[in-house]
């Protein structure tokens, strides 16, 4: 029988905090220590999430917290402001860091990287943990390769405020890195109206479509000789990152250091 | 048993001619009466399609042909130099005109319509037959009175010239007609990459893709609480225009008077 | 100012009726006269469903519910075996019923329309809510017409029971009223794997796909020479349906008699 | 400057044939040097395919073409009763064969195998030669090991004999490599029209549809926690396979033994 593995979650009452809360508590192979929250102290985490009490209250002392529950893991999805002083905390106690919060320096994380090694832990900070959404990007990135005529199509709700979306951009990205800059298209192209052709990256284009009713989707559309590829992910939910970050939380026992990006814990 | 209709192709050696020409002679209730260019003079119509020899050859005196042929309808695919004059003849002799030519004005039209009225016959003019088109177009405009928040894309082959491209202007006008102006989106959202959203018309966006291997399709995405409807037309070659082109041949000898749009002509 | 419509919801506790009460109470054209239940007698409506208090209680007895809080409107999302006769109690009180609920007879409905209108008062029972899913079968019905070539993917939740959905059956019975029956396919067709081609009705084909993540999806696909007209309804949740539930609120008011299905809303 | 690869085309006034034609004719690395076909020897290759005249007249001799033409490569797309023979023979005088022609048994392909090894020149045999195709198989594949929850699609012109097609199966049979049997859905599914789950294989279903307009297509969808991924191929004429098979006459240079799969060929 294998032991399961102790996780703490810090900012246990945010909307994703509230989902890995859940998450822990229906995987067979994780096992709640701790959930910590800067406020609501003393609440059922269990109760918290809309489960049956589980006997694991809220706390607000995160050190105090990761020391008395002998956690393995800290999943933090706190705040950029926190996420850094709390990453620091695990480390020193030993408590492998899983952290959904952006906002870190390549010079923080290089940090965090050498802290992690002299403890001989592993740790992840990712800003997508959707298992589907970084496959998209791999696949996008391979196809590249063969395809160099290509456009990426994202669609988010209505009231995002940024075109293209991050996951578009970290796309476009990784595509610029498998192809050759190619202009595509007719060079005497013309636009009848302003922004059809879309936002220009690399040669190629993205497009931003907001509606409501949409969470995240994206497409990315390669087109050769008579024939077209197109990879899509669509995301439903935020409960649709749960898989990434359990299996994240599972192979952060198996690294040395800190990793960046998730992509790096998927084959 | 009913009688064939007689049918004579203007600018039968054109691409368009060509797939007419072949149509005609491949549709059990139209039969070929004559083919007219101005080039070619004395080629069989069937062998210039890559058929059988028809008997029917290649003339290049339309007013001669059409008298000689008593042909019912005229199928003009020219060039909008010539379109103008051939049908203005073709309705003198009592010819139906079925038009694929685009660059009329309203007054012509105006104009040809009282002609075939006075003749008792009558015509269409269309700048797209594409029954699948007509029915995207109709159908994106019926929902947008139940659904206002909706983007366009439009994909084309990687040479097209101008975007948006025409299908997707006139299913935006249609569109504009059954919605109030509404301008989506968030009021403070933002382009890291100038055009990301596309072309703004109306108050929604027009998306439009280029890339080899596609020859002409186009999406309607409407957005509502927790839902979205599409609605899609892929063309694949031009023969595809084909069977509307027939319909309205068929159809164009039970009107009086010149039509504009080949959409009157479908439910 | 135009006055709101007041009314009660029946099920108020159950999944649709909590979504309705949170429907009712956020639509500025609409008041929450009165929410029925079972269980749960006394507690907040508002409360019930995640939103302030608002000073309506749930009650037991629909028919006290009904006279004191003077409803215009009845919605039910009870169940088959109690929805009849609240529907019949509604119309006694001269309160028009919309009723979500299923497993009416021919004979009840007919029997409920003349209630409705012995009293001057609409009615509505509709198995389907979803203003989309409504357009989707409106417009595969008429493409139908013009593309008889077709073939129905519907897309459910893996725990589904039954394949084909109810949505797919009622759209595949609304284009075969607009088609002949034409048996589609090479008539020597082969499955080297049974069921590969699909459920067979009136000439066509119905797939249904069941996968983890999916709420219901359906598209009809037309094919004609050189192209397809797609026609695509997504749904990812519950709360999509309320929408339509909020037109057929406000549409019966203006109706005599009692209207089977909410496409006869829907222009 | 390099030399260019020099090209023999068997089979070449076929379907498939032509295109080879066409596209070494068009290559800028490629040269034809010699087009065999078993009739209409003396045509002008070029002619044949509808180009100008390039002096290369089609033979009927595969010996004597490949020996006087000094052809390195053969590219056979004939049928599968001449194909063992010609690639033998090609073997034996040096050329490297590149064969579009299905039907070898793994004991001859071992055995032709053996033969380039002693000659010291590569080889390729290949059902299929879209790139596009490949790469959505390998992605397929590569998802699987992620999503065990997954249908795969498939759509094909309306006279297609066989359902699923080859391309399906052998998607199904790359996927079941990466995947433990699971059988999807729930257990007590039922099916009220026959066959509207798809054909099972694995635990999984293949559903093909056949409509008149399309050419090959198929998509794999992969279903998880609140998300879906799609990967999706559309392939829309013969010409298509072709930059697959000006790939492969370029690879087929560097490698030894005979290869079986274009997927060899692609990173």
């Amino acid at each position: 029988m294998t032991t399961k593995i102790r996780v703490a979650v810090a900012g246990a009452a945010g909307r994703m905090g509230k989902e890995v809360v859940k998450m822990v508590l229906e995987d067979a192979e994780l096992e709640l220590a701790a959930a910590i929250n800067r406020s609501g102290e003393g609440t059922d985490a269990g109760t918290l999430v809309g489960l049956p009490a589980c006997g694991i209250k809220v706390q607000s002392d995160l050190e105090l917290a990761l020391v008395e529950s002998k956690a393995q893991v800290l999943v933090d999805f706190t705040t950029p402001q926190f996420a850094y002083k709390n990453t620091e905390l695990a480390i020193r106690l030993g408590v492998a860091p899983v952290v959904g919060t952006t906002g870190f320096t390549p010079e923080q994380i290089e940090d965090l990287d050498k802290q992690c090694k002299s403890k001989g832990i592993g740790g992840l900070i990712a800003p997508n943990f959707s298992i589907g959404a970084i496959l998209m990007m791999k696949f996008a990135a391979q196809a590249a390769k063969h395809f160099p005529n290509l456009e990426i199509i994202e669609y988010h709700g209505d009231q995002k405020l940024d075109a293209p979306s991050g996951t578009a951009v970290k796309t476009a990205e990784l595509i610029a890195q498998n192809r050759e800059e190619l202009r595509q298209g007719n060079p005497n192209e013309e636009e009848t109206i302003d922004g059809a052709r879309g936002g220009y990256y690399n040669g190629f284009r993205i497009h931003s479509v907001r509606l409501p009713g949409v969470f995240a989707q994206q497409e990315v559309i390669f087109g050769g000789f008579g024939q077209t590829l197109k990879i899509r992910h669509d995301s439903y939910e935020r409960a649709g990152y749960m898989p990434g970050v359990a299996l994240a939380v599972k192979k952060v026992m198996e690294y040395q250091g800190m990793v960046y990006g998730f992509e790096h814990f998927i084959d």
